[in-house]
């Protein structure tokens, strides 16, 4: 009997979906031309290359010229904030930029490396226990010298969706430029960067059901940033690199479905992820959940289990074909907790026993009752393996 | 009647090989796992992961861990030479860098913001009529605040191979960091990184009948530079976003298929090269070939046409289907000459009137002979519009 397999990890990554791959295929072997070259091979490839520009453009209400293709979420987080740091210190605008302790490492880790070596100075704001940012504090920090806001969209972790409006909004009364990692957001909830007067916004096709190896980066019309990628004349010279044509159409197309189905896409994925956080919470004591339940990525569970550790919960929910992702930054290979968990209040011990689970397009009512059928036992039988259960139960 | 069409810009982009394709599609929509996660899709894409970069490295005789996947040629260019010179200058080392006036613009454009904004000091060395760097200039230009040498492979327009084993001995000498973009390089010509005594060179994947959107830069064991990509931890933290598995593996295969084919490749493309230099050569007058005769890369051909310029040329050629690329830097829209022609001495009329026909896998006898049959044609169509040719056959 083949392994059963149910994928609950969409906010990892996404399959391609098959009218996306059957548009991208065409542009492999045959249709390959360099979008930048003067005959026909390349202008087929640059009329493919604006169609995918408008397509995700219209995503997100942008301008087709504000929209830059890079080669993923973390490329358009490294451009948008070193690339507005560097500018502006350079200008004499200031070295002071603010951001939350959520933020994916794409956006924390930048900032500290401009801390560290480049003079800058940076606000990591607190969250509340939903995972929220204030926009209230993000004013009060704000000084002289600040220049730049970035502030994530919505959690990838907790799924949390934060007030970017009035975030913005702030930013806007302050003249200062305001960025969003929009990673997890764009596609999977409705985003308008022009009436919720965002600056800069990063994207990435493969949290959408597009290729892996490319994202965008809208940079509202007149906003000056520096090149991370320098060389060619790509991109209207702003990000240099022969232009991955055959990535950049699957990302359009998977941009267009996303937009065609959201309504559906976001009632389906809600109604799944409720039941399921439903169906655990009633079988399995000790468990929290993690994250806003009003403000809150579609397709998102975050469970925190008392008493056990997330690595055991992976390993057997793998052995039972389930795929998920525990709140620890296992991919970093160390087992310290997850920095969102611990930010929004989880004691360490709680915080490594969490679990993030990620409904998708793919993912059947069946799916769902399977994992409240299987997950109950698993927990159950790492706590009675765990000796903090044992001295729970006897106090 | 179907339009002819003879794709003669092997160096612009390659046409992704149908074995290459074929390996890649089982990762979009089914093997789609992100390759640091921790359950059966995951070590799916780790492992395929992991087996595409042994191959890369074996093209280039390097270790697998001495290999970092990119988005590219440019991303790698970039990386090696911000990533060495910030981590070099915040030590003290100093802020110097030698490198060519013939180098891809990722390579120049690169130079040209680290002087204008984190005060490096760049030279841009001279080269001969042929577009070599002499070795001895590289010895002479170097100073105590030297921290990196960047020269390219082999040159992109006129197919000049470098004298890297010596440049490269140079740097050693002087215990000099030395980088080459390698990008038209790794996979046409053999190169060995440790025998070369090479500490980092830049790759990419759609220059070899890989996928576009994916490359690598070679960093030998123990050389430390400053990311470029900062966030997760991908690529042993050095280079942060979700691994883009379908085209690692597409361009792992394509490392293999060029290792594989490397003799025949050179012979073949060499000599269908050389017949169609001897073939228009012998047809056009007032026509020069640029680059090195002996030292060239086995696809390049770049004519000089006296009297006319680049881009009527093109035109016409893609009008009987031929699919070129002119000297002149008309991807940026401007219509200066190329610097690289330039650099080799040839006045602005004649950098002008310059034409890269560049022979690939896929090119056949049959075009060669088309394209001498043609190519004749359409100068002498354009000469005979010309005023200049009329005044210089009129003296
Ligand atoms: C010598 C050289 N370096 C760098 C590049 C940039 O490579 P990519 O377009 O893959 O970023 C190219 C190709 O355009 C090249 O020919
Ligand atoms: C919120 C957020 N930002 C940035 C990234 C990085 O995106 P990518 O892996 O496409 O570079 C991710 C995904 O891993 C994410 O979830």
């Amino acid at each position: 009997m083949e392994k059963k397999r149910i994928y609950m990890d969409y906010s990892a990554t996404t399959p391609v979906k098959k009218e996306v791959v059957d548009e991208m295929l065409p542009y492999f072997s045959e249709g390959f031309g360099n979008a930048s070259s003067f005959y026909d091979y390349g202008h087929e490839a640059k009329a493919a290359l604006e169609k995918a520009r408008e397509r995700v453009a219209s995503l997100i209400n942008a301008e087709p010229a504000e929209v830059f293709f890079t080669a993923g979420g973390s490329e358009s987080d490294n451009w948008a904030i070193k690339g507005a740091a560097f500018e502006l210190q350079r200008k004499g605008k200031g070295n002071h930029i603010i951001t939350s302790k959520i933020e994916h490492h794409a956006v924390l880790h930048t900032c500290e490396y401009l801390e560290k070596n480049f003079g800058f100075e940076v606000t990591y704001l607190d969250v509340d226990e939903d995972g929220k940012v204030n926009p209230e504090d993000v004013r009060k920090a704000i000084k002289d010298n600040t220049i730049l806001i970035t502030i994530m969209f919505a959690n990838n972790e907790i799924g949390t969706i934060e007030p970017i409006e009035e975030i913005a909004k702030v930013a806007k009364e302050n003249k200062i430029l305001f960025h969003t990692d929009a990673v997890q957001a764009a596609g999977n909830i409705p985003i308008d960067v022009k009436a919720m007067g965002i600056d800069m916004m990063s994207m990435s096709s493969h949290k959408i059901y597009g290729p892996k190896g490319i994202g965008a980066l809208y940079i509202r019309k007149g906003v000056k940033i520096d090149n991370l990628v320098h060389g060619g004349a790509q991109e209207k010279r702003r990000r240099a690199g022969t232009e991955n044509i055959p990535a950049i159409v699957g990302y359009g197309k998977a941009a267009e479905l996303a937009k065609e189905n959201l309504e559906n896409h976001i009632s389906e994925l809600t109604r799944k992820r409720n039941r399921l956080i439903e169906g655990i919470l009633e079988k399995v004591p000790y468990t929290k959940i993690n994250g806003s339940l009003e403000d809150r990525l579609p397709g998102n569970v975050n469970f925190s289990f008392e008493f056990i550790e997330g690595e055991g919960i992976l390993l057997l929910l793998n052995h039972f074909g389930i795929s998920a992702s525990s709140g620890s930054a296992c991919t970093s290979g160390s087992l310290d907790p997850s920095h969102v968990l611990l930010s929004i209040g989880l004691p360490h011990e709680i915080a490594h026993g969490s679990l993030r689970l990620t409904v998708g397009d793919f993912t059947t009512d069946e799916d769902i009752e399977y994992i409240i059928e299987t997950l109950p036992g698993i927990i159950e039988r790492l706590r009675s393996m765990s000796p903090l259960y044992e001295a729970a139960m006897n106090k």
